[in-house]
Parts: structure tokens; sequence; C-alpha cells
């Protein structure tokens, strides 16, 4: 029996004796690498933070002291200290989740994994603990120094030093990258590095640190890590921190378990809110991990068996989505020397590196921070130039504002590229990228376009970055892109994709296809007709706005279908309900996507496939409807409506 | 002739002798102090940056060296010197707008009046001019101290300093206050207060500073002006600009025109980003408004003619949303010691201040930080309270992320309280709260409840404050509260306000009336029944979830209507609609609300009449709509559907 084994609760862990611990910290990066290379998940985080966590359940009382952890993606080793070492369905459905999940311990909570909101956790958990008076318990953050360039995390820092007898614990856990490093020459800017005093007592960590390329461009990256434009000579880091009136302990070194449980308990005798300025680094410990250029195996798919080693040699992928955003991004970077990249510190899983390898000077990494990104794209493109924002779908939440009052209100051409659209997979509820056709329906002047397959995603990123007046965004998916579908016609500006015909009734449904549900909506028309039913498939290409052919086009048919692979909400569907309601067409409209509700972690196509979004379960209800029509009115008779 | 007729641009302002600027300023001040008080706007603001605006016109060449303003509001005297001096129907229709405007001046770029975003925009103005090559240009940004608590603006200064060589001049108009200071025991703070060099040249200013009350728990706002917790005697505000890599000028006397231009021009000659430290009086040169104490006159109402002077004793308001609301959360305070009041440093305007007041150790001002408000409040529920954010309806477009992934995401209970909601008026496109209802209906589990008069504001809000495991929101708008219309019967949850009585059909229209629209609905149905017409008028009371009888009540009519006062995409009238078709009750539907689009300035009532919400028009096209159902089907059919 192992010793990682014999631990049930973090009290296990605190009655192991100091010098069991090493052997721990073996036996848990040997299961991570078997378990994580096997199922795929964060590894290189986790690697990162295995004495880390070994301290915090030590020092204290979770869940009475509640251990936060800001995107979650690191609580894998949290997970082993609190009763859950069953990794074998990690991030698969019925299996653990790969972040914090309430439903699963008292331990965890928080599940949103979208990065800088911990502290404001910690900030409100403090309070009621102070309102409450119970002053002996303390709340700790654990977040990464990447997460604090997010606007968030400093909104936090400055209400939490306003609580000075609020014991809140923040530990910062600084591996110098957020996602991975942004490239550039910061060789002058190493020339000018000074360790402190306190840098020097984690010597051999801070010299590792300078065979990494650290984040160019990030002053708060250099306040944290001592380095400084030749200003000053040295810096230290606790300054930037104890302006705010924030007490400051550190730097530790992240993997001597012993100094980050002496910081930890000196930090909680402290009675008020500290930072513990932990050093780790990504991947240790597991040296195709630590070796690893990019990011350190940040996050890794499921491998072919093959324990303690990922597949060197991957087989040749089928094409993605990303990638052919980042071919077209950088043939269009070529042509028009007014098209500058963004990106909000995912310069790699949005594919916009090679576009900054191609032209530097026109490609900003702006750290966590998309606010910042779409409003300082704005001020780009009010001075004549055309940005093009690669994010996330799910992180365009936290620019609605900006996107709205800056881009869309002051009419100015900023392109949204949204990657991880839809349902994402494994990743559960926070990245889900469900929410962006929605939001983006509300706001004025904006057009949007869903690309069904990869000529679309090019063709229709060269017509968003031709539109000056305004800002257009395109969404698309994870993973390999969608078989290709050839048009059959073309009515306005949408592509047709089938043509109803004779069947039953001639031309009973119209169904909308939203750019990756195209191959979906074929394969429902190809079943209905085989029930003698007539169904024309579109692909309205920009669903905002909607071309007004669709409501000619509606008017041929007796019914109206919308498939999309959004929150059913405020999305497609309804835009093209009101939009022939507006015509005072009034004939049955059906709307088809995910239920509003937060999705779990599974499989993208088991997950569509619960939706009813299947060809199958699409097929039978769309006949019902068709045939309730049949019931309704005499088939000679002309449709309700204009 | 007085100095101001003359400025027709900033190069007349330019050609001014030094000696003839005090004198335009106290002219400046007079026109301000006649105009605005007959108008109404932001006196305050603009009365302590006269000076400012003088040096900065001076000393920079606007447009090419673009002049931006956060939250514009302070940009009247900026009008003054390009070319706007009629100030007769400011913030009225046909009249300058109360902010910058583009289609006003080329000397105005930025309309969004939402804080802490100026400094993105720089930087990307920034980057424009670096990547083409524009080295001599420079770019100015004017930010109030309040908006750096907002953490986009960490963001952007994070990426300004990153770029040393561009040519960005942050001023920081500090006025010590953004709203309104919160106000608490701050003798302490202020014993151990010292000046440093800097601050002893503005000696008489900073005295001055010692009789407000400076913002309690906001560190920033201490190490702004050099307070600090005992931990040191003396603190210099530039070394947290510097730990940044910013160039500080300051502080600068913000009313001494000289020693401001003075600065600027070192600022400007810097060639890289430079903070400009200024210190203002807000009402600075008007007695009334300097000595007012909430808020310096920020924005007063139009008076009647008493120029020079506002009216001292106004007649007594009718009763206001804003004061029933404050009302009941007092009362509420009273009753369940565990509500907690949140604010975004807008105490006052919300009405939260008593509640402030009444329970100080319960009620928090963030500072101007939505964001960190949502999700400390989700931490504060998690902790076992029940939080209350009180913030304008179009402020929560900041923080739907957190209001998704934080609180909604985690299933905690915290209660949003939307002021000004939909059309408000003169403060145009980014002060009308036409997107909460959009948004609101994407969020998974959250409860949004539309109150129609005061009863119903009182009633809903404790209905909210009872949910513990799910987000609630209530919208109410801005200025005097609706006629109470009692219900005359109930439907599930759902008030009846008016029943459909005989008429030619019966039954023939089913009015859902969204909060303060069900006057108007009411009206209509009045209407419409004297053309023989039934209309039933329903308040859902919560518009998110909809009861489920609604859809048996639309099924006993033959259209169904709703009136929102909202941007009409993705809202309640959306809603209604996908629930009728979900449920395959395929009757007509037709949703009125605000075109989605951005509004301009003008009153509510001639905005609302305007968007086709009066009950005429209304009532008009509903009777088309009712009546071409006559020609469709004969009146003893029954109405498709099931």
């Amino acid at each position: 029996m192992t010793l990682l084994d014999s631990l049930r609760n973090p009290d296990d862990l605190k009655r192991l004796p100091a010098e069991a611990l090493p052997r721990l910290a073996d036996e848990i990066r040997e299961f991570l690498v078997t378990e994580v290379t096997r199922t795929g998940g964060h590894l290189g985080p986790n690697l990162g933070v295995v004495e880390l966590t070994m301290a915090l359940h030590r020092v204290f009382d979770s869940p009475r002291d509640p251990i936060l952890f800001d995107t979650g993606h690191q609580s894998y080793v949290h997970k082993l200290f609190t009763g859950r070492q069953d990794f074998s369905k990690l991030r698969n459905r019925g299996g653990l989740s790969g972040y914090p999940s309430r439903a699963e311990s008292e331990h965890d909570f928080i599940e949103n994994s979208h990065a800088s909101t911990v502290l404001s956790y910690a900030d409100g958990l403090a309070k009621a603990n102070a309102i409450q008076r119970r002053s002996d318990r303390s709340v700790v953050a654990v977040v990464g120094d990447g997460a604090l360039t997010g606007g968030m995390a400093w909104e936090a820092l400055n209400n939490i030093a306003a609580g000075p007898d609020r014991r809140v614990v923040i530990v910062v856990n600084d591996n110098g990258r957020s996602y991975s490093p942004t490239t550039g020459g910061l060789a002058d800017h190493l020339a000018s590095l000074r360790m402190t005093q306190g840098y020097e007592q984690a010597l051999d960590l801070a010299k590792s640190a300078l065979n990494r390329a650290p984040v160019v461009g990030q002053p708060l990256y250099e306040a944290l890590h001592g380095l400084k434009k030749g200003l000053k000579d040295a810096i230290q880091p606790q300054m930037m921190f104890e302006d705010l009136g924030l007490k400051y302990l550190g730097p530790i070194d992240g993997h001597d378990e012993q100094a980050v449980e002496k910081a930890l308990r000196r930090a909680r005798g402290f009675g008020g809110p500290v930072i513990v300025h932990c050093l780790t680094q990504k991947g240790k410990g597991h040296a195709p991990a630590e070796n690893h250029q990019e990011d350190q195996f940040h996050a890794i798919g499921a491998a072919k068996p093959a324990p303690k080693a990922p597949a060197e040699e991957p087989a040749p992928a089928p094409q993605k989505w990303t990638k052919v955003f980042s071919e077209e991004i950088v043939a269009l970077g070529a042509e028009r020397s007014d098209i500058v990249g963004i990106t909000a510190a995912m310069l790699h899983p949005t594919g916009l590196a090679p576009f900054a390898e191609a032209y530097p000077d026109r490609c900003f990494d702006v750290g966590i921070a998309e606010q910042h990104a779409t409003t300082s794209a704005t001020g780009l493109a009010m001075g004549g130039l055309h940005p093009v924002i690669a994010v996330y779908a799910t992180f365009l939440n936290r620019c609605f504002d900006q996107v709205l009052m800056d881009a869309a209100l002051h009419g100015q051409g900023v392109t949204f590229c949204l990657d991880r659209s839809g349902v994402t997979g494994p990743d559960g509820a926070s990245h889900h990228g469900m929410w962006d056709l929605s939001l983006l329906q509300v706001v004025p002047g904006l057009r949007l376009a869903v690309p069904r397959d990869a000529p679309r995603l090019r063709e229709e990123l060269r017509e968003a970055v031709a539109v000056e007046d305004a800002p257009t965004a395109l969404r698309y998916p994870t993973g390999a892109v969608a078989p290709e579908i050839e048009a059959v016609g073309r009515v306005g500006s949408m592509d047709v994709l089938r043509r109803a015909t004779g069947g039953g009734h001639g031309e009973d449904l119209l169904l909308v296809a939203v750019g990756p549900m195209a191959q979906t909506c074929c394969e429902v028309a190809d079943r209905m007709a085989d029930q003698g039913i007539g169904v024309t498939v579109v692909d309205p290409r920009w669903v905002k706005p909607l071309d007004p052919a669709l409501v000619d086009e509606a008017g041929r048919h007796r019914v109206v279908a919308v498939v999309e692979d959004n929150g059913r909400v405020g999305a497609v569907g309804d835009a093209v309900a009101r939009t022939l309601r507006d015509a005072e067409l009034d004939i049955p409209v059906r709307t088809f996507g995910i239920e509003q509700e937060f999705l779990h972690h599974a499989k993208r196509d088991d997950i569509l496939a619960e939706l009813g979004l299947s060809p199958q379960s699409l097929a039978r209800k769309l006949t019902e409807t068709v045939s309730r029509q049949d019931e309704r009115q005499p088939s000679d008779e002309e449709p309700a409506g204009k």
C-alpha cells in the first residue's frame, strides 16, 4: 500500500511525519503522470503544485478554512487529499470533474474556471466570517501570477486590503506563465535582472526561471519577478502589494514543502490579509513536461496507453478549426498591413501564434484582460487599423460591455474570432461556449457569422475584416473541422444546402442550419425525405443581421426550424422567430439548441445527442411537427401568413 | 464680447496670453452655472476641470493628439473650446449631448460613459500611432481617481507601461471622489497623513482635501493620497505607478493653469507613457456646489429659472422608484441580519445610503468594480449571508460573466436591484438600461422580476431575498413611480390587470405587460375595448421563469402581445414567444419594446412615443393584428394550436 492510498482526508495528511512527504510527493507525481496521460487533463499545472497543496492542507483546516483555487485546473492534488483518488474517468461522464466541483466534495467551493475571480470570492467569504464573528477562520485563495493581469484581481486586492482584520491568505502560485509566455526579445531585461534577498533564498528556482522566457510587455510580471527596465537596480516584489496595504511573505520555493508550511503558518497567524508568494515550476518532476517549450503540458489530450511518457510523435491529426483560422489570418496579415492580432494570454490555444511570429509588431498579448483587449482594439480601429481578437467563446462574456459600449457604439471595425464555441466537452460548465450567439444578438450593428466548414471559415473571416464601420464576430467549435458541404444554390446571401424536392407537399419544412450544425441538418433532411417530407436546408452564413430573403423563403414552407449549437435562449432560433413574426408571417417555428442549463463535462458528441441534437431525434420531432400541420389544414390551402 | 465668445477652436485658445486665462476661467464658470442650472447636467465635475481643460487644449493639438475623457461628463469645457457654445438645449433632443459625441465634433472620440475604459482606448490609439510610425503624436487620457478602482484601468496601465516608446499622457483628475465618498471613521488615517514634497507644492488644495472625508476602505485612494495605515510614515504616491514602470509627474494643483501646462509640456516631451496627477476640486468656484456635502452637484436636474443658485428648497417630489427600494431595503435589514448591501461607488444614486447608515457593518462600497461586487457577493452568499447589489441597469453589462459563472453557476442567493432600467433619458446611449432583460434571460436559474408599481417593488424585493439557491434580479426605471394598478385577479403567479369582457370575440388578445408598461397596456386594452375587441392584460410579475399558466391563458386568446421597456432582442417578448412555440401553441405573437439600436438623448416619454410604445400606437397596431385574424379564420373556429 502506498502512502497515497492511506490518505482518506486532510487529517490523514496532517498526521504524516514531515520526513514522509517527499515520498508522498513522488507517489503523487507518478499517479498524476500515469492517470492524466491516460485520460487527458491539466497535467503540467498539477505537477507544479504538489508540495504547495500538501502544505495548504497541513496548515489549514478545510473546509472550515476554505481553500479556493482560481481557474481550478490545478486542483487534482487537492482532490487526492480530500477523498477522491479514482481518476479513471477524469473529465468523462460519471467521472471526476477536471475542476473543483461542489457536488463532489464539501472541500470544493469554486467551479468557475474563468481566471482572476478567486480573490473576490475570498473577499466575500472573509466578510461573511467577519460579519458573523467567526474570527478564527481563514480563507485561502490560490491564484496564478498570470491571473493577476486580470483587472478583477486588482479590484479584489483593493477591497481585500481594506479589511485589515480579515483573515485572507492569498497564495500567488507563480510559475511565470499563465498559459505560455509570449515571445519577444527580453534579453535586455534579463541582463538587468537582480535578485533581492528574498529571491536569493529561492536561488535554484530563480536560476531556472532565467531559462524561461518571461512575458514580454507585462510590467506586472516584471514587478513580480524583480525585473525592471533599467530604471532601478533592484525591485522588491513586495512593494507593489505593500503599496496597497497588503502584508507580503516571500518569495518562497514552492517545491520546498516545509518552507511553504512555515510561510503559511506565519500567514495564518497574522490575522489580516497576507500575500504568500510561491515560485513553482509547471510540469515539475516530469522531464517531458518540464522541457516542453510551449506550455509544459498545460493540458494534454487522452493518449493511447503509454504511461509515464506522452506520445511523442502523434499521428497526423485531422484539420482543426483553430488551424484553419490560424492559416487564414497569417495570409490576411500578408495581404493587409492594417490587420492587427490581439489575444488575452491565449496566443497558442487560439492559433494566433503564427501570426505573432510573422508580424511581431502587429500582435499584442494583453494578459488575461478581455475587457482591455476589446477596448484597446477599439482604439486601434479608431487609429486606422483592423484588429482581430482571437478568444475562446466563453471568455467573450467577460467583455460584453466593451463589445457593446466601445466597439459597437463607436461603430469600429473590430473582428472577434470565437474559438471553442458551442459544446466543448470535458472542461465542464464554464468552458462550454454556449452564450455568445445570444449575447452578440443584443449588440446593435454587430455582424455575426457562423461558418459551417473550413472554406466558409476562410471566406467569412475575409468578409468580416472587410467591414470597417461595425464590429464583426465569427464563431467556430473545438476540434476537427466539420465535413465540407457545398451549396446547391443561393438565396440572397444564404447558401442553400438541400432543396426540397417533391415529396408529400413539395416544400414542407425550411431548416435553418447554424454553422457546424449543417451536417446534422442535411442528415435530417435526408431522413425526412425518406418519409416523403420536403425539406429545404439553408445556411444563412451571417446569422446577424439575417438576410430578409429568409422571410420570403420561409413563406414558401409550412414550418420553419432552426438548429444551433448554442443556448436556445436569445440565440439564432429566437432571432429567426422574431424576424418572421415582425414580418407577420405567422407559421409554426421550432428552435433547437442547448437547453439553457449549465452543462456538465462529457464528450461533445455525447452531449449533443443527449440534448436531442442528433439527426435521428431532430428528424423524429420535426416529422411530428410537419404531420401535425396536415391535421390542422388541408394540404391544398395556402399557409397562414401574408 | 466676452473672451469665451471669441473662441471658435483650440487655436484661438492657444493664442490667448496667459494673463487672460483667469478671466476666461471666470467667464466659463459663470457660463456653466447659468446654463447647466437651467438645463440640468453635470455641473460639479465641469466646474472642477476648467483650468485643466484649458491647459490640455493649449499644450496638445486636438484632434491630431486625441484628448480622451473617461465617462465624458466632464467634457463641457472641452466643448466650449471646440466650437460648441450653444448650451441652450444641452441633453435635450436636438441639443448638445451631455457627453462627447462623434457626431458633434472631430475633437470627440469616446461616447461610452461607463467608467475606467479610457486608458484602454488610449493604449489602442497609441499602438496605432506606433504601428503607423506617427511618432510625433500624443494620446491624452483624462481619468478620475475613482475610475482607477475599476479593474479595467489596471489592465490598461499594465499594457500601457509595456510600450515605453508610446506617447500616452494619462491625466489623473483627482478630486478625491468618484460620485461621493463613502462614510466612515477616517480620523485615525488622517492623523497619520503626511505630505510628500510634491504634495507640499499643492498645499492649499491638499489642505482643503483634509476637509473632505476620503474613501474609507479604498487602499488605492489612500496610496494615491499619501495616506497609510501607520505602516509607513510617508508614502509617495508615484511609487504605485512607478512599480508598473510608468513615469509620474505630480501632484499638481489642477486649478493652477500654468502649473498644469508646464507639467503637460514635460509629459508631452517625454516620449513615453506618463502619469500627470492633478488635484482638483469638484464644484470649484461655485460656493453652493463646493459646499454641497453629498456630491458637489455631480449632476443636477433642470431648475426653474434661478440662475447662479440652484433651488435650495425644492418642492416635495413625487415618490421615486429609488426611494421605494431604499425604504424597503432598510426595513428588510432590520428584519434580517443576514442581508448585506453592496454598491459599486453609487451609494447615494442607488438609494443604498440609508441602509449603509443603519447597518454600517453590513454595507460595502467596492469602488467602480461591478465584477468584484458580484463575485464578492457570491462569496458572501457562500458564507451564509444574502447580499443585495444595487446598481444601475446599464452597468450590469460589466459583470455579466460574474452573474453567470459565479452567482448562477454556484446557485447562490444574490439579489441584484437594477435602477435606471429601460429608457432613462438625457444621459444618452450608454446610460439607457435597455440590455438587462435580454442578458439575464440567458442566465440559467436566475429569477427576474419587473415590478409595475411601488407596492410590487416592495413585494417582489421580499420574494427575491427569500430565494437562497439562485440569483434574483429586480429592475425598475428612473424617476417617479408608475401609478398603482391593483390586480383584478390572479392566474398562477401572474396578476390579471384587465380581463377581456364580451366584445366581438370575447377573448381576442392577451397583452403581457412587463412592469411599468402595465399602465400603457391597460390604456391599450381600454382603447381596444372601445373597438369591441376583448383584451386581457396580465403582469407576469416574474418574467423569468415564466409561469406555465401563461401558456394556458394564451391558449384562450387568438393573439398574444408583449410590451416591455427593453431592447426587443432576446428579452421578455422573445421568451414569451419561445415558451408558446415550445408548447406547440402556434398563435400569432407580437412583441414590442425598444428597437435594438443605440438611443440618443431625449426625454423618456418622448423616446417611448417615438419608439411606438404609446398607447395610441400600440392600440392601432394590435387592432390591425386582431382584425387580420378575422380575415384568416371564421370567428367560431378554435384558434390554431393544441
